[in-house]
């Protein structure tokens, strides 16, 4: 060992003691004659002082340590003459003996402090410098502490932990798969698993009752700021279960998770809300539950008024923003060209002041009398002070879908969804199948081996299309103040219940033997009932950290093009590779 | 809930209790009008019984149940007439009121046995019904026990489980990548890793101490029995360590996994072993010293008495094999035959029976006297009653090999291989690095960043042949049994060393850089002196359960052709995915 002790742990009980430490220079300076160096390690902080009449040799060693230099030194714990109270190392200090340069650093093109002055770009190249930063080394070493503890809860309760395969069969459902081509088999492609769900199925199958694993996925799509190409789930699965144990299982997780790594008591229970619920109040399955502020339905209230935009709508709803009657019409007109944007897509936005006094200021004076206003406003639960903004259209899921984008927006905007503040909700009774306008035809909500609750069946069976709209699902989400952290079903675990499904998706029956095959004839040889869910590891982490941004969790990420520009990949091949693989790149045209 | 207690906890002390199983039929077997049904789940088997005066629907639900349906019976815990001593729950069985069929199977196309009828390829395309098996079960339970025990080990000594990306660069040195062509950045491809190498040494340079991943790991080789396309390491790298610092703390992983996982007490400390006794005495660097032959050097004792084989040998090497001076003509023509196959490559055996009146018996005694027999036999260790085995070549190293797998094959045939016996070893100072006369360079011998001995640096900058094989590394292999379970060694941390390093390797400074220039390059921020090792995960459980066989101790193993046979996979994706990656399969020619 290059060291008797850490940078972090000497404290004013070992005053006296001759100890060694490693670590890298924070920063040093020198104060009449004497030079002060904080060493620093993953542990913390230590003061090195190298007094005024030391030997020459290790006064000039001393001074001509550079920033991130890796020293060695030796020397006696003392008290300091001023203490540090903000440092748990801050009332000693260490009087040098000797000094060993183990290894010596050119200038980091950043500074290794909490804020750096460093850009995201320059960051990213030298990721292995920007990890030396505190908020990382708490991110990451947060992410190790939450893994242990999803570990040691789930071994507990019985459930093993069992790797599935990375090269697996490309089953294009979905997202796009990455492929891996074959140099034993040529022509053919292993796929990297999106998920292990048919293999933790099959381990239910197999009889395994109780599977987790903290598994990497992958998926190439088209990456947004929260998105990676590769990310960390915590699969799990049981047999035997209803989703009564699923939800209790995992919501004791949760609130383990919380207690022993934050120190947070969330509520127990855990709160429900139906999927139904969730749209029409929130405009969201992932509704941020920290605040109010929930969408009502004016459609009964507002109509028959001659006002054309609204007496033409399907539905029309509303939110009432707290406070933000004194908004200048600047600010409203500024939220309006927000909700125009293409992001949110609304044609436009209408306001009612519900001023201190009672009366109403609004953009719809014209076509609404006072009363009808009041009447609006009690609908739309709106207080004195309230601004109530409308929102109406052809269809009520987008609309109300609008209406929780401008609901989280204004969250934001009033400073109501502190990240310290935990409020987790469970979202139940999903839809089985969205329809899809375009393509015609219905996908699968969670996935397509999600099971039909079981007194939905007989429309499950039905052919009409307002049948299988209605058909729902045991199926649930984890969400955190408006994030969804995970989600899962039970399973269907029935040969032809799982047929059907193919069928329902439009996934023809060569097709379906073709790709999931192995699955269907599993489940003709006692396949157990059986559900589970998933949980994104690093949205959790992130969550937990009180962050916005996976990549802070996660060690290596990939930027918005996929591209790891530190060790900048990927990048071009050997022809002698792609020879073994027998297959050529095209040329660009 | 479908069931109110597991197939496996019953007892005595439950008698009189109404309680609902769940499982699988593992058999069932009418008997004076009752039906008694083995009920099986993972946690045990539970006996059912439906008495004869029992209702008839009962019955007539009893007698229909095949073999792997899966059942809910709810009942009586009773006190069985004939107790079963060898299960768990063989005092007891249940009196069933109730059965439902959960899910019905079809006819298994094997038997789900300790001993299955079904022979290896069956079982690998039903492998979901392999799992089922009991050696199965225990594997992976096994597997899952040997992680817990791992992380819980490294986690109280302040290691990090961080993980590392796995698409990554391909840089093709040693064994081949798998490859992933990228579709954002088109022409260009990822790899999945080797192993996390480089990037365990980047969080070292990242301040991060003391780091551990189990991790799984791609090599494109072609595949050998107990070889995988992926396999999973437990990888692990500590800074301001030296090599004792690094076996210390894994020897206490591992004796800590023996304890835990096994109950067994292994050796404290370790044995250790240099390379160089490592090959010359067991002709291996992964010997197996639960019993002695080793390899005794006859060069300088059975030379110069006219046999031109010998004498004009650079090396002559034996093994005494005890109590086997009765081999018969026939068995050492066999064993001859035997060293004589290509996997062996040897030209010939001398063999010399030392019989029990003392005398000798030789294949060579045209030549040597009895006298020189006795002198050959004292240089060979040799009692009476053993028989000697000579092998002669112009390569030291190759005969002492070809010695080693001999004695590893005598040790087979003599039961001296007891797998519930562990002996484990280290394997310390290798040589840094190996010629290969074919492409008359060298290679590293771990890999391309290990360091060499301080005390050898000034061989490792000569361009003399002689003083860079002589070099030698911190490096360590831990050995169990006569299989290397990990390895590691000192790291090297200065980029101009690491530069050295590559050029001694023939990578050309270009190469080196487009390679490897990231870490070339983080070396020159203040890269401490780091170091560390990685355990074949799978091996490591294989050998804890007693087995040479990984594959019993992966879920979803592939066969010999890299083939998942169960999911049918590698195949062939769309030509819409083949599109958007802009790759072209080329046509059989």
């Amino acid at each position: 060992m290059y060291r008797t002790h850490t940078c972090g742990e000497l404290r004013i009980q070992d005053k006296g003691r001759k100890v060694t430490l490693a670590g890298w220079i924070q920063k040093s300076r020198k104060l009449g004659g004497m030079t002060f160096i904080d060493l620093r390690d993953r542990y913390g902080i230590t003061q090195l002082v190298v007094e005024a009449d030391a030997p020459q040799k290790l006064v000039e060693t001393a001074t001509s340590l550079g920033r991130e230099f890796v020293i060695q030194a030796t020397g006696e714990v003392v008290e300091r003459q001023a203490k540090n109270p903000k440092m748990d190392t801050g009332d000693i200090e260490i009087k040098l003996e000797k000094i060993s340069i183990l290894n010596k650093s050119v200038t980091p093109p950043f500074t290794i402090e909490d804020e750096s002055d460093g850009g995201e770009d320059i960051r990213a190249k030298y990721r292995y410098l920007d990890l030396r930063r505190n908020p990382l080394r708490k991110a990451l070493t947060l992410r190790h502490r939450v893994a242990h503890e999803v570990r040691n809860y789930l071994d507990a309760r019985g459930f093993l932990e069992i790797e599935t395969p990375y090269l697996i069969k490309s089953t294009p459902e979905g997202a796009r798969d990455f492929v891996v081509p074959s140099r034993m088999n040529q022509g053919q492609f292993y796929a990297l698993p999106q998920s292990p769900q048919t293999f933790k199925q099959l381990l239910m199958v197999a009889g395994y009752d109780r599977y987790f694993q903290i598994v990497r996925c992958f998926r190439d799509e088209d990456l947004r700021a929260d998105r990676q190409p590769e990310f960390t789930q915590i699969d799990c699965e049981m047999s035997f279960v209803e989703q009564e144990d699923v939800l209790n299982t995992f919501e004791g997780m949760m609130r383990t998770l919380f207690k022993n790594v934050l120190d947070v008591e969330i509520p127990n229970p855990i709160p429900r809300m139906s999927w139904y619920d969730a749209m029409d109040k929130y405009g969201s399955d992932k509704p941020d539950i920290r605040y109010g502020m929930t969408i009502h339905d004016l459609t009964a209230v507002a109509k028959g008024k001659g006002f054309g935009v609204l007496d033409g709508a399907a539905y029309i709803g509303s939110i009432a923003v707290p406070g933000a009657a004194e908004y200048t019409r600047k600010q409203v007109d500024e939220l309006t060209e927000w909700v125009k944007r293409p992001q949110v897509g609304a044609k436009g936005l209408i306001y009612i002041r519900v001023n201190a006094d009672g009366t109403y200021k609004s953009s719809i004076d014209k076509f609404y009398s006072p009363q009808d206003l009041a009447k609006i406003a009690e609908a739309a639960e709106a207080k004195a002070g309230d601004l109530i903004l409308v929102m109406s259209g052809d269809n009520m899921r987008k609309v109300q879908t609008m209406l929780g984008v401008l609901r989280i927006e204004m969250g934001n905007r009033l400073g109501l969804r502190n990240p310290k503040e935990f409020a987790p909700l469970w979202i139940v009774d999903f839809p089985l199948l969205e329809w899809d306008d375009e393509t015609q035809r219905f996908y699968a909500m969670h996935h397509p081996f999600t099971a039909p609750k079981p007194e939905h069946e007989k429309w499950f069976y039905s052919n009409a299309k307002e049948d299988l709209e209605r058909v729902c699902a045991n199926a649930y989400d984890f969400v955190l103040n408006g994030t969804e952290l995970g989600g899962g079903s039970i399973r269907i675990h029935n040969a032809d219940m799982q047929k059907r499904m193919f069928e329902v998706l439009g996934i023809g029956p060569e097709e379906a033997e073709y790709k999931f095959g192995f699955i269907i004839n599993a489940f003709k040889f006692g396949a157990p009932p059986h559900g589970g869910l998933a949980f994104g590891f690093d949205r959790v982490c992130a969550l937990f950290g009180g962050s916005d941004s996976i990549r802070d969790y996660i060690a290596f990420p990939k930027n918005n093009q996929g591209r790891d520009v530190m060790i900048d990949s990927p990048s071009q091949i050997d022809q002698e590779q792609l020879d073994e693989l027998a297959i050529d790149v095209r040329k660009h045209e």
